[in-house]
């Protein structure tokens, strides 16, 4: 049974409660169990668009660029790297979505490989990856002649060591693995992943949509050849805001990414014949940078600093944990389509049922809004910093009436 | 002599004048001359900006995808290309950066002619064509194994009709051309070069960055293939807004394009193996598109429909021959590096001096923001909803000051 109390010595026991303050509308009744596929704004956001576009954008209009936006890729990277992704200043920067990172990134390591050791012709993937992970893999491997090895996964666990152990060796060119799987929150072993790769003398790609601001990320740390991710989950940087890529300082000079625009030349203004990479990493930018569209992002790591990213994973872990409990006590009909440790998970849990998508829509109805992912799975993304225990334990019960009560209709 | 009552008399007669108060700054003192560069934040961006923050993204959460930001890319890429294009509905999407759209839509052309006519390997381009093209251009061109022809260009003109009949043939897979150059502003015929490109059987790829708001475009009247351009120009979309693609109906079948994401699939949320693109527009598409970015550029594109394309551009051309008329004037040491011919001009007008860097570094100083572009080039942009002809005297007033008294120091 779900105890009301636990939720709410919960809620007063918890160090980051009062976070919950500074986000739009995350003390309404909406139960928001999507924080995971796209945060609330931070309160302080709106107010910093205003100021942004009043006093930075209208008072120094083209100044703007000499003062500080041409840096910002650059210096709010670093910021990132610093505050969430465990990497040193000059490994990151800001801009693209996501999928224009993993194709420039992507075609980096491959391109790379191709001139350097020829006999490197596989890319090796997870049948579970994120989509659009698999179909930039699919589209360069085909331009390229590169051939996917696949690593079959349950849709409820991720990569381990042994089957990575096994699909590597002198044949792999690149090794592409995400952090936190999106269906399943299966947390990968970045240091041991990274470390297998590398001792058959493959580069690693991390892709950390699903893990950057909730979990802990140390690329510099493992090692990390490249990684991607996106701002607008748990950095909650607003629908489709920029996304980020890593580049290891010590690849840099070695590589280079085919989308060869001017912000990534090594003197942009000098508008001369011929490309010329920037040092750094400078040279995987590509078009003029989205800093409007940056600005949001930087309330949100701010309240990410804050807080310490080490809280707020103590803080997720507890989230998930709780919601893992009151399904094992609730909802006998259900099954864990992620995994049982938390050390083992990220900031969601999917729990399966055949009827999931109907009970989706009938939550969506009732102003619980968690989300469906295909087989079967309700994914409950608990935002740690903007989540409460009472709102996890009122969604919870909300699936559990939603289960109890059959419905009619096709769902969404 | 410069004729105060002139200025006034113009500004009297503007049937757009009051458009200025809906801009943010546009009444203060300051003289921007930069607008075709970082147009200005229109007055309601940052109400609306608030707005969808509040309203849109912290109430309708991730529901605001389904209701309504998954068709934006498109249904505004509709409302630009009614509104500003002159292109019909299902041709044109919103997202990504010009360099980003640049790649994409010259490897659909290039890797199309590779496919059905693979003598076709060279890219006809222009020496003085913007940086980032060129540079897009050559790296495709080295990884796809064709050559670049280029038209040589004087910085201070275009591409000509005879020049362009004369670089392409049945070598020719793909012409780029800018409508509006970067530099001399020089107007490019686009129903002319497109017909010559077509007639030796090439694909044509417009830039529109420095045309789109300020001069009238008909892509769909000039049979165009392909186009892109930036939105923070005379789309006063803010600092690195979101960029567009075009990709005439007619071939949005035959062509694919190399960074295929999720949002390009033909049902992102099946999230099944492989990649299947989209039909029509929607395969350009590749990651998760930057809808906050949309939201300032939103608030130009009402304005511009609101005053109409035709009268901005008749107010565009009043304001360059006001700058010309009074450089003739005043300046009698400065050459004219932009078309005399307002037909042949497009929203900007550059007047040419050995010490325009030093001039400009100066009038930056005194709040006159012109941009500087070698060799010797003041550039001065005249925003037509935003800039008034008293505007254009006090500017050039500056101008000639400066160039008056010698300074010392390096400039910028």
């Amino acid at each position: 049974m779900v105890n009301h109390d636990t939720a709410a010595q919960l809620d007063a026991a918890d160090p980051l409660a009062h976070f919950r303050d500074r986000f739009v509308g995350a003390t309404s009744d909406l139960v928001y169990f999507d924080g995971n596929s796209l945060g609330r704004p931070v309160a302080a956001a709106a107010g910093r668009l205003t100021e942004f576009v009043e006093q930075e954008w209208g008072g120094r209009l083209i100044r703007g660029w000499d003062e500080r936006w041409m840096d910002l890729p650059t210096t709010l990277g670093d910021d990132l790297g610093r505050v969430v992704l465990g990497a040193a200043p000059g490994q990151t920067a800001i801009g693209d979505s996501t999928t224009v990172w993993l194709y420039k990134l992507m075609r980096a390591a491959v391109d790379h490989a191709l001139r350097t050791d020829p006999a490197r012709t596989e890319i090796v993937i997870d049948t579970d990856n994120f989509p659009t992970d698999r179909y930039v893999a699919e589209g360069i491997a085909a331009e390229r002649g590169l051939t996917l090895r696949w690593i079959e996964v349950d849709t409820s666990a991720g990569v381990t060591a042994d089957q990575l152990r096994e699909a590597v060796g002198e044949q792999t060119a690149l090794v592409v693995l995400t952090h936190v799987a999106y269906r399943s929150a299966w947390l990968a072993d970045g240091p041991e992943l990274t470390r297998i790769a590398h001792e058959a003398g493959a580069l690693v790609l991390w892709d950390l949509c699903h893990s950057a601001g909730s979990v802990e990320v140390d690329l510099d740390g493992w090692d990390a050849d490249l990684a991607v991710g996106c701002s607008y989950k748990y950095l909650n940087g607003g629908p489709g805001s920029p996304a980020f890529g890593y580049v290891n300082a010590r690849l840099q000079e070695e590589l280079t990414q085919p989308i060869q625009g001017w912000m990534g030349h090594a003197d942009p203004f000098l508008m001369g014949p011929g490309y010329t990479p920037a040092r750094g990493i400078r040279r995987f930018i590509s078009g003029t940078p989205p800093i409007l569209g940056m600005v949001a992002m930087q309330t949100m790591l701010e309240l990410v600093e804050e807080a310490g990213i080490g809280a707020i994973r103590a803080k997720s872990v507890a989230l998930t944990s709780y919601a893992v409990e009151v399904a094992d006590a609730t909802l006998p009909e259900v099954t864990l389509a992620s995994p049982r440790d938390p050390a083992q998970r990220g900031g969601h849990v999917t729990l399966h049922h055949d009827r999931m998508r109907e009970v989706t829509a009938r939550l969506w109805e009732r102003d619980v809004i968690p989300d469906y992912r295909d087989p079967g799975g309700l994914r409950i993304g608990l935002s740690p910093l903007s989540t409460s225990f009472d709102e996890v334990e009122r969604g919870m019960a909300a699936v559990a009436e939603a289960l109890a009560h059959p419905v009619s209709g096709s769902g969404r």
